[in-house]
C-alpha cells in the first residue's frame, strides 16, 4: 500500500518520541493537555467565520494551509494518546457510531 | 484487510450523516466545536488523576470503558471535520510530525 | 455593597475547598484541565446553533438555564485557578485589553 | 473605590466592540469558540509541567507573565460572552457552587 496509513504514523510517532526520550512526558493527563491546545488552536482559526465562510475556508490558501496545520496537530496528539492507552482509535470510533446509531435511528 | 480502517469510518461518517440529513449542520465550524465538547469530555476523566494515575488509567475497567468512549467520540468528530474540508488526516498528522522532526531535530 | 462580588466568591471556593479537603487536587495544572471540561460542556450547547440562534439562546429557558449554569462552572474554575496562582482576574484582563487596545486601534 | 472591579471591565470591553464595530462578530457561538482557543493557550503553558511544577510556575517571571496573559484572555471572553448573553457572571458561579455544596456535602 503506498499511502501513509494510521499504523505508519503510530510507528512515527513512537520513534520520535523515543529518539527524544521524550515518553516521560507522554502521560495520557498531558497528552490530553496538548490535544486541548492543539484543539484550541484549530478552533482559533474558526472562530470568526460564519459557518458558510468556515464550509469555504480551504478556498484560501493561507487560511486553509493553517487548518490543515492544526488538524494534523489534533490528529498527532490524538493518535499518541490512544497509543500510550492502547487504544485502537478507529475500532474506538466504530464503536461510537453504532452506539449513535442506535440512539438516533434513521428515519 | 479484516480491520475497520480509516476509510472505512470516513466512509460510514458521511452516511450516517446523509441518513438523517445532517450535512447541514456539519460546517466545519459547528464540527470543531462538536470536537472542543468532546475533548473537553476525555480530559474530564482525567482532570483530578496524578499523571501516573493516568498513566494507569485503563487498568480500572469503569474509566478504562470511559476514557475509550471519549477517543472514540473525538475521532468521530476529528475525521468528520478533515472529511468535510477535504484534508487527508494522515498525510497532515505526517506533515506537522516532519516539521517537528526539523524543529527538534533528536540528539 | 449588596450584591455578590468577586472578592465573596473567592472567599467561597477556598472554603468549598477546604471544608472537603479539595486542596490538594487544586493544582494549577488540575484546575486547567476541569476549566477544560467546563468549557467544553458549555461549547457543546451551542455546537449545532446557527449565530443568530446563539444570540437568543437565553429566550429558551431551558437552553437558557444550561447556557448559565455553564457559565457559571467555567468561572468557578477560573476563578479557583487564578487564586491558587496569585493572579488578580480582573487587572489580568484589563491589561491584556489595553495591550489589544494598541495592537488594534480603533478608527 | 480604587481597584479595577468587573463592572469596569463590562464596561470596557463594550466600548472596545463599539469602538472596532465587532460587536457583529461577537455572537455567543463565535465567542465560545474564542474563549476555547484561550483555554487551550492556558492550558498549553501547563501541559508539560508536573502538577508540583505547575504549582510554582509563577516563581518563573516569564512562564509567569504567560500564564497571567492566558487567564487575562480566558476572563476577556468569558466577561464579553456573559455580558452579550445578560448573564451575570458570579452570581452565575455562586449558584453552581451552592449547588456542588448541596451534591457534595462537606464532612
Amino acid at each position: 500500500m503506498s499511502a501513509p496509513d494510521l499504523a505508519d504514523l503510530i510507528e512515527n510517532l513512537r520513534r520520535f518520541a523515543d529518539d527524544r526520550d521524550w515518553g516521560r512526558f507522554h502521560t495520557p493527563k498531558n497528552l490530553a493537555m496538548a490535544l486541548t491546545g492543539e484543539v484550541g488552536e484549530l478552533v482559533a482559526e474558526l472562530q470568526w467565520l460564519t459557518p458558510r465562510e468556515s464550509a469555504a475556508v480551504m478556498d484560501d490558501p493561507e487560511a486553509g494551509a493553517r487548518v490543515r496545520a492544526e488538524i494534523g496537530d489534533v490528529m498527532i496528539y490524538l493518535t499518541r494518546l490512544a497509543d500510550v492507552l492502547g487504544v485502537d482509535l478507529i475500532q474506538a470510533a466504530q464503536e461510537k457510531l453504532a452506539d449513535a446509531a442506535l440512539r438516533y435511528p434513521a428515519p
